[in-house]
């Protein structure tokens, strides 16, 4: 973390203040525990353990009062501080990304509770197994990678990941053809394999909260409000407006 | 939208100003809009018109504009009137309850989208129809009541959003269990049934975002954060607080 701390003196604002520095520190911690979240239900989705399932329940409910706090913190610092400019945007910006952290917690949550309902109703199934695990990984890299992006204002990893939800989507889109053939072919996994798409849907959901969190620091760091832009469109826009702004 | 006005002054803080009353006018605007998309999305998987995807997608374009405009008029008015206590929690809710119009919004053009492609592919199908029209009218309203809680700050119109959300999730529960018994019993349809799983499951996004607005109504009349409580709860946690309020 003290890493982390060193990046954010650096890009914050002059009006940077050791409340300014708490505010981002605990949305990391409470991303951490998003994070821990999602690892844990894709777990959990492999293996069911009920154990697993009562510490995704515990880390939510860490996560939800980490929210409340966090925006309570966002008014008393507006109201204390009246920070403009840089540091307005900047604590504005955490409102927002405490609501894709919850977000992405409450997707992991369900993914716990379908593994479970699967394993008590005796539907479990290898299938999809493998696609749970790709998307898995993929989403849970990305979460990662925009929390470390938000810790380093880096607009770069930000924008990786803006690009790496492209290929969620592809390999989203790719399993569900799969796993539609595969019901087809074999009817009496339909049950389980309705269960698995659920799953990967909402995994598929945590890459788009990844997303907007990355989008947020690009729009910290560059000055440019990207959401609502393709991709490709991003660079583009991003370079026209260091054009006019140099 | 003057009876509206009326009522935002009857609650807003002494300090109430033509900027803060024109925030939330915005916001009505643009949730009209989302409205309107769920509303065209819904009427264009009953019955497909091309013409209705671009009335959707110019909807969008509009909303997502809104969530840009009102995001900065937000952060010019923290910045330039630095509003506290009430005045402060309403904006900073304004900036949040964007984000759920925004995503409202979104549901509405995948279930466009899911339309189209389920008319292009030839896969429209008679099924679900009743049960894609029940939800759809479920959530309409409720989105409707959130934004009408919202504008006169009532808070017993947003509890009733979100206990009616209870009851879409059953409605849901149970159309996704009807189908799925569809998909076993006649293989052949299991696409176009996907197809409409997917459009019910969007349409049940869209009463999260209502109930989402509705919280939000209810912590800026009562200043309790209900978010993360069972609605049973909600009732009581209330109660609790005006009690020891008096």
């Amino acid at each position: 973390m003290s890493d982390l701390k060193v990046d954010f003196a650096r890009h914050i604002s002059s009006e940077f203040n050791e409340e300014l520095e708490e505010l981002c520190a605990d949305l990391l911690k409470m991303g951490g525990l998003a994070e821990r979240q999602v690892r844990l239900a894709v777990q959990c989705q492999e293996q069911f353990d009920s154990a697993l399932v009562d510490q995704i329940k515990e880390a939510e409910n860490a996560v939800n009062a980490w929210e409340i706090r966090i925006d309570e913190l966002v008014a008393t610092l507006i109201a204390r501080r009246q920070p403009a400019a840089t540091d307005l945007r900047l604590v504005l910006v955490v409102s927002k990304v405490v609501r894709d952290l919850e977000r992405a917690g409450d997707e992991a949550n369900k993914v716990a509770q379908m593994a479970q309902q699967a394993h008590e109703s005796g539907k479990s199934s290898a299938v999809g197994l493998v696609e749970v695990r790709a998307i898995g990984d993929q989403v849970l890299r990305m979460l990662g990678d925009s929390l470390t992006a938000f810790a380093r204002m880096d607009a770069d990893m930000a924008l990786d990941v803006a690009r790496h939800d492209k290929e969620v989507d592809r390999t989203y889109q790719s399993a569900l053809r799969s796993l539609a053939t595969h019901m087809i072919e074999d009817p009496r996994e339909i049950g389980p394999v309705l269960n698995v798409m659920w799953i990967l849907r909402a995994l598929e959901r945590v890459g788009d909260h990844a997303t907007n969190i990355a989008e947020h620091v690009i729009y910290l760091v560059k000055g440019t409000d990207i959401r609502h832009l393709s991709v490709n469109n991003v660079a583009e826009t991003l370079k026209k407006a260091e054009d006019l702004a140099s």
